[in-house]
């Protein structure tokens, strides 16, 4: 089968290494709902040599200088797989943005729309200080609304966001204006 | 304030080393519920030496030896926070153990009871193969009803548990039997 996934900054590993973490990505059409290419990289993070391969590109295809920025913020829970390892890696903190309600008191909660509702993430207040410039990781971008309600709350802190690291990105999706002001890098692309 | 944790696996990585993680796990009265002590380890993971010490320490304190086992399990969504680095650091693949409906099919998929009602977890059908040999991790270990759940959905795909590796353990909570039979390892103990 042609893959329709796109090798971005991931060429930056080589191209042998590029293909063969592309080969591990998954698509599952129809999933979670009719009409939606559900782009799975667990199987990346299954294999010894996918998962090594994919933190290593991820450190090279970093959006700003590694002193750029003070703190990794993975979004939960799939930016938490890849957010710990790479700033293990880098020598950086990582912050949890969780799902509102996990996290214990003080902390910091921002709602955001979705589709169909909203949702609110969460950031403990001894987390991120005033003045840190942080660097917001996920697996995913497509509409950058998380991505979005993210830098808020890291605004909330008194920080700064330094830029964004992604390992996909979907294409054909236009990027919001207050996004686009912003540093990002991704892995792979591939279409909506 | 005199810390209630005592270290336990932790002293292999040097009394200094252990002292100050254990420094920054907070705990937090009253969270998620009254008469609940929250244990919180997210400032472990925001303070770069913490986060090294962490992974460091979670390694020398495999409860088997790292030829003993092919994968690493990680519960969601904190143990996610740790199973990567570990098996990145220790050359294995990572299998992700997330609640129920989130993984594109096929799945399996196992219910266990909460202390109200019951929850439900499931893993991808390729992420682990008959025959594999895994280790489970995940932050804390407290009744092990989730533990007790990730083995059964190890056992249906064909493979074997390991063992099992925690960060925290609680004291004054029996261990139930069917886990006493597994080796298994934790950083530090503490009272329920």
């Amino acid at each position: 089968m042609t893959s329709d996934i796109a090798i971005n900054s991931l060429s930056l590993v080589g191209e042998e290494n590029a293909d063969y973490l592309v080969s591990l990505i998954r698509t599952t059409p129809g999933f979670p709902k009719e009409g939606i290419n559900f782009r799975d990289f667990m199987p990346v993070l299954a294999d010894p040599r996918g998962l090594s391969i994919l933190i290593d590109a991820l450190a090279k295809a970093l959006p700003v200088s590694v002193d750029d920025f003070d703190l990794i913020a993975g979004m939960e829970s799939r930016g938490f797989l890849i957010g710990v390892p790479l700033a293990l890696r880098l020598g950086k903190g990582f912050v949890a943005v969780r799902k509102a309600g996990k996290l214990p008191p003080p902390t910091k909660k921002v709602e955001y729309s979705l589709e169909y509702g909203t949702a609110a993430i969460e950031v403990e207040d001894d987390a991120i200080k005033p003045g840190d410039r942080v660097l917001i990781v996920d697996d995913l971008i497509a509409t950058g609304g998380t991505a979005g309600a993210a830098r808020t709350l890291i605004e909330e802190h008194g920080a700064t966001v330094a830029g964004y690291s992604f390992v996909m990105e979907l294409t054909g999706i236009p990027t919001p204006p207050d996004l686009a002001a912003y540093k990002r890098s991704s892995l792979v692309t591939m279409p909506a």
